[in-house]
């Protein structure tokens, strides 16, 4: 229960990041550089494969230029 | 810039987990034990002192029984 929560929240955020970033017309490697992340990291998080820190994702907001919130749910898209 | 934004989602985090742990009449050690993990990390959470991983966020969430984005957002109080 608890895990398949977390792995919606994986999956939501996967899918905003990718949306936001095609509408802003950046490769991963261009977020990455923009948000001060490895760009393997961009693509763990696109693929929902790992377990980002709020810090990390408030970064990945900032270089999207979103609200951290728009990332963790599908109301801004 | 980024670092401030940061520190501004530490601080919500901090103040909804402490305002929905009050209202479900929670100690921090119920709410560790609720969302299986250390009681010394919800302090922390609390005083906005650390970098919780998403996971950590969600499963607070599951036992303060709201959704994450609530904890990252003034929205639902």
């Amino acid at each position: 229960m608890k895990t398949t929560e977390f792995n919606l929240l994986q999956k939501t955020l996967a899918l905003q990041v990718k949306s936001f970033r095609a509408l802003r017309g950046l490769t991963q490697e261009d977020l990455a550089y923009l948000a001060d992340i490895d760009r393997t990291y961009v693509s763990q998080i696109e693929r929902a494969v790992n377990n980002p820190s709020l810090q990390v994702i408030s970064r990945i907001a900032a270089a999207l230029d979103v609200r951290t919130v728009d990332l963790l749910g599908a109301s801004a898209l």
